[in-house]
Parts: structure tokens; C-alpha cells; sequence
């Protein structure tokens, strides 16, 4: 770990130097002489808040393209499913190479993430010095004894890279899952300090399915089963009516919101401005690559903007502000990652972006201009935890 | 005017030698030693129809993040219009510019203007390289001299590039130009051969007025004027029934679908599974940079697809393949531009787009990876008309 200097970036509205000591932010106002190991020359380039992706299945990257424009059934049982039976480990880190490769370029540091073999994609993400949070799978279709290993894996995780990977408790759906082993799920958690990753309401069978099993909605069945908390990340929530939005904002549920997924599958439109105002804290995810078909955040805070505008009917919905906060700090923040905004004494994760790429002129709005305007192509340098991990489009490794 | 060859290159899904002769494709399988003035190195990229974006106000560019995130109406009387009022025709030629810059760079030969000063505009085409037809914009608030420098400008209008830019006559709108003038333009468009450009039913309260003030709807209204014909490109057509459709279908009437313009106004959404079964030919814009904010025809194919599944619930409507013919091939057809599909014999407009990006693997399906996953910054060489406008991603100019 070394200090780095990033002299004259556009940081917070002005030309700043910028030192990073250790893991954090020590100064947005170094002075230029300020001795340090590495110097970035930030001229024509903003200092920005990178991703924090809060649904995905990395490895699924292999499916890129591999199936589209189809109805969802057939899309699961004739695709998706038999290709996923074939995965081997060494697939899957191939798989969650070529995942973290795309976000770490598309300028995205962390992510929280839900499939099988973890131990492949934690390999990768100790390799390229993302932030991760590695969803331990259950689901019923399990074996006992590999519930057991699963179990034992979190009992006796000791994250290998002093605080940027952590493991979660992943139990896959309420319709994947059994009322005992979300229990169960819920209780591990708890007892061991991990967060729950599961799918919530994603879409309208689902909802009409757990009427018909448990007469009730899939966030008020979860609510009985005590499973819902601070903990709990809920992917989607897509078909949850008003009540069920407080409900999750009572319990302190953290919501995943995946616009381009929901819309690719035609799954339904996530209730943006109801859950928002419920008080709910909203993230951003991309979901798997298979239903994307890309892990670019900068892409799918334009699409979560767009949607909740036109689905609203009112184009101050989900503004440029509220797009970046649901894709950085409020992702950070549901991960207790002291880090997600450039400010003095936080963890230093950050983006450096070009601003003379044609869709950054004007400059009348920076924020406005990378929301709506930009691709992703114009994130120069990537620095997670005090490390740079991408220069010049080229990745540093450790 | 000078032969290329593109040696190596992915093309109609096999890797072969394509030779340009003059302003047209030759061969898609020409010898590797063919001689040629200049020789493009494919290995690795992928040989694709470029992009024709149908409906734009180019030097709008220069309000790119300006104002988003409002009312409608406060947008344009509190801060587009204002500002407009103050651009000056040096304003209009740069805003033009950094609109050629960016289409290039992102893969479009073509555009559909719409807007002031076309001289500039021309201009800048011309400069570049690019095909354009410039809408000579017709309003009530203009002064009879001008309108009548308008109408003289179209009859004198002789294309300095012999093929590549055409004007068109461009009645703003319904509620902007009157029933005498709709019907001068049409007349006008008609006589001279050249296309009419209009917004029509962009927003809920045009159809409202336009009930009050005419007692039928805009689609309607225009037919009853004789307006409508195989000459007219009718821009957003959002708030249109079933019958408008199939009037819209029955009179050859050009739709340009500008979903991002649309979503990011929340003005509505354009019913894509509807009209493009009553038989419409459909095609793709960006609208100006104002509303969108950028004017990349790949990430609108992916809203475009998007947005039209989820609005009919259908994960099936608007396929990649689609997305493909309504942003490239219906574009040039629209505007009897020979080209928009890669085959001999037809105009050589081509794109070459990088295989090596992370979004590219695996290549499962080109098409799907380009229109879903990848970015427009893998848009490595532009060819019009023959011509390199761009290689390796610097602009060529004649």
C-alpha cells in the first residue's frame, strides 16, 4: 500500500490535488509538492465514485448472448439451465474472470454476487483487488451434505484480504427455498454477521405462486417468517405493492434494483418513486450478463433514470443525482463500506473519467453529462481500497 | 474516390476479404492479393451496417446537460428556448460539430436533421463525410420573408456532394404550423421530391389540443389535410390508436421511434408491437442531445428493445434483430439511401467494430452482443459512401 497522488483532477467542482494515504483519502486539497510513491496526472479527468453492483451472478458472463428475446420459461428450461449443468469450476472462473475484467473497466469495484463454486470467483477478485460480497447459494435442490459444507464455509470464512471480500448468506428465492431453510438462511446470518442475498418478487408468477402455497405475497411470507431485516439484501422487488414498500423500509431491507434485467425479460417495472419514498434504501445491480447483457453501471443508471421517469409519467423522477446515488454510495453504505462518495477520511475507491471524450462537451453538468451522456469507455483509472487497480485503461495487478 | 480492401474482416458470419470499388461494396469474397489504393486490417473486427439516426436536431449538442429532470413545459420555456434564442449561426456550426463528431465516432453515416441555419449544418456534412438530409424548418412565428427564403432555398437547392446531403421540408408540428402551411409544405415536399420531417404526437397534450382545436387527433388531422404520403418521416408518433397505425401504415408513412427522447420526458411510450404489425415502417432516432443526452445509435437499439418488451409484457417483441433493421437498414430504405446492409452491388456505408473488447466475449451472437452488451467506443473505422471518415478511431477527412 502506497500513497498516490492524482494532481489537478476535477474533484467536487474544482482542479484539486488529491492524496491518497494508506486506504483512505487523506486530502482533496494536497499541495502539488506533496511527496508520494505514485503520481497520477489527473489533468482532463474528474475524480468520480465508482460502482457498487448489488445483483449479480458474475460467472454468467459466459452466457453472454447465448439466449435472447424469448419467453421466460423457455429462456430458464432450455437454455439457461442446461448450460448451467455443464459448468465446471474452471468455467466458472473463467466466467467470473471475464465478469470482474468488465466491471473493473466500466469503472464498477465491488459487487455482490449469487451463484455456485465461490472459492473461483473469490480467486479472481483477491487477484484484480476488487471489494466483493460472494453469495454462498442455498437452495433446495441441494444435497444435505453439501447444505453442510455450505454452512461450514461461512462458520469458518476468514476473508484472505483484510476487508475486501465477505461472504453472504444466499438462499436463491421463496420459490427455490423452503419456509425451514430461509430460516435457517435468516438465522446464519444473523448469528455470523452476514447479509442475506436473495430474489424478492421478481416477477408476476412468482407472486402468484406464493398466494396460492402460502396465501400470502412474497415480501408479507418473508415478513412472517422473520426473515426480513437490516441484513437483507432484496434483489428486484419488482411486483411489491405499497404496504409491502413499507414493510421493507420499516425492516430495513436494502433493495436491489435492476432495470435493464426487469425490462429484458419483460418481468415488470420496479415501483422507483413509491419505494423511494417509502424511505426504502434503493442500489443499483446489473444482474447476471445472460439477461443484460453487460455489467456496465454507468449504462444501467441511464436505463433506471429513463424507466422511472416514463413509467412514472413525470420527468422529475429518479434525477441524475439520485441515478448516481443509487449505483455508488447508497451500495457502499448497504455493505458497510465506508467508502462510495470522494470525501477526506473515507476509504479511497474511485473512478478517474475522461472529459474529453466527445459526450462529456459541453461541460455544463458533470453529473448529468456521465449519467446520461457518456459510456463507460471514458473511465480512465480505477482505485479500490487506497489501490490502483486499472491506469490508462490497462490493469495493475498487485 | 479510391478501391479498399478490408482483408480478414468477420462478415455475414464468415471471415473473408471484402473490396469497395468506388462507392459501392464489389465483392464480400475477394482474393487476399486483390490490389486496392487502400488496405484495412480486419483480423479481429466485424463488418456491420452502420447506423442511420432518423430523427436529431444536430447543434442542439450544445445543450447537452443544460437542464434534465423537469417539467416539460419549464424545460423548454424556462431554459431550451431561452437559450436557443441566443445561438448565433457560429454556435449552430459548432453545435453541428460536436453532433458530426459524436455520430461518427459511434458508428452513424446518416442523420435526419431538423433545426435553424442549415447552411452551417451542411457545412459540416460536407466536412466530414457524412450523408445527411437537413430539414429547412418551417413555423408560424417565422416572418413571411423568411419563409419565403425558406421555400427558395428548397427550390434551388442543388447537393454539393453529389448524393450525400439532401434538404427536406420540415413543418415543425401541428401546433406549431398551421393548416395553409402543413399543406404548402406538403406541397412543397411533393413537387420538389423531397421528404417531409414533422414531430407528431410526441406528447399526450398535442392530441389534447388538437381534439379541442381540430376535433380529431394529429395522425387524423394530417390525413384529412392530405399530408400524409410515402414522403413524410413522421417523428415519436407515441400517442397514436390502432386505427392511426394502420392510417400511418396505409400511406407509406415513415415512423422515426426516438425512445430515449421519449422516456427521459416521460412523454410516453411509442406502441412498437402495434405499429410495426400494422405494417409501418419503423425506424430509429436519438432525438436532439437535450433530451437523450447523447446521440448513440447502440445504446438506443438496446432502450428501443428494452422498453418495447417491457411495455407489452412480451420478452419476445423487438429481438436484436430487429433493434439491427430499425436503426440501420429502414433508415437508409426510408431515405432511398441505397446501403444498410453489407452485400455487393449495394452503397459502401460500413462499420468496423472491435471483437477484442471484454463485451464481445464470448461471441456467441454477434448481433446480440453488439446490441445488448457492447458500447459504441468498439466502433473502430467508419466508411461512407466509399469512404473512411474514421480509422482506428481518428477522423479522415478528405
Amino acid at each position: 500500500m502506497s500513497d498516490i497522488l492524482i494532481k489537478n483532477v476535477l474533484v467536487l467542482g474544482q482542479k484539486a490535488n488529491v492524496l491518497i494515504q494508506g486506504k483512505r483519502f487523506s486530502s482533496l486539497a494536497a499541495p502539488a509538492d506533496t511527496p508520494a510513491q505514485e503520481v497520477i496526472d489527473g489533468e482532463g479527468m474528474a475524480l468520480m465514485p465508482p460502482f457498487y453492483n448489488t445483483h449479480t451472478h458474475a460467472a454468467m458472463s459466459l452466457l453472454r448472448g447465448y439466449a435472447d428475446d424469448m419467453p421466460l420459461h423457455k429462456w430458464l428450461t432450455e437454455y439457461i439451465w442446461p448450460f448451467e449443468e455443464k459448468l465446471t469450476a474452471a468455467d466458472i472462473r473463467e466466467g467470473s474472470r471475464l465478469a470482474v475484467r468488465e466491471m473493473i473497466k466500466s469503472g464498477t469495484v465491488f459487487f455482490n454476487d449469487m451463484y455456485f463454486d465461490v472459492e473461483e470467483t473469490i480467486d479472481v477478485v483477491r487477484e484484480y483487488g476488487m471489494r466483493a460480497a460472494i453469495g454462498v447459494t442455498f437452495m433446495e435442490t441441494h444435497s444435505k451434505s453439501q447444505q453442510q459444507d455450505k454452512l461450514n464455509l461461512l462458520k469458518h470464512w476468514s476473508d484472505p484480504t483484510g476487508g475486501r471480500i465477505t461472504l453472504t448468506v444466499a438462499p436463491h428465492s421463496i420459490y427455490t427455498v423452503g419456509r425451514d431453510m430461509l430460516q435457517l438462511c435468516s438465522r446464519t446470518a444473523r448469528d455470523l454477521g452476514y447479509k442475506l442475498h436473495i430474489h424478492v418478487s421478481e416477477t408476476r408468477k412468482e407472486v402468484d405462486d406464493c398466494l396460492r402455497d402460502h396465501g400470502t405475497t412474497p415480501v408479507r411470507y418473508l415478513d412472517e417468517l422473520g426473515v426480513l431485516g437490516p441484513e437483507v439484501v432484496a434483489a428486484h422487488a419488482v411486483h411489491i405493492d405499497a404496504e409491502e414498500a413499507d414493510i421493507l423500509a420499516k425492516r430495513g431491507v436494502t433493495v436491489s434494483h435492476c432495470p435493464c434485467s426487469n425490462w429484458k425479460l419483460a418481468s415488470g417495472t420496479f415501483p422507483y418513486k413509491q419505494v423511494r419514498e417509502a424511505g426504502c434504501r434503493i442500489t443499483l445491480g446489473t444482474d447476471g450478463v445472460s439477461s443484460n447483457n453487460n455489467l456496465d453501471m454507468r449504462e444501467e443508471m441511464k436505463f433506471a433514470a429513463l424507466i422511472a421517469k416514463g413509467a412514472s409519467g413525470d420527468p422529475q423522477t429518479l434525477p441524475a443525482s439520485d441515478a448516481m446515488e443509487i449505483a455508488t454510495r447508497n451500495g457502499a453504505e448497504a455493505f458497510g463500506i465506508d467508502a462510495g462518495l470522494i470525501a477526506e477520511g473515507k476509504l479511497a475507491d474511485a473512478i478517474l473519467i475522461r472529459l474529453d471524450d466527445v459526450c462529456m462537451h459541453p461541460l455544463h453538468h458533470l453529473v448529468s453529462n456521465w449519467v446520461y451522456a457518456a459510456n463507460s469507455s471514458i473511465v480512465d483509472t480505477v482505485i479500490c481500497d487506497g489501490r490502483i487497480l486499472m491506469k490508462n485503461r490497462e490493469f495493475v495487478k498487485a
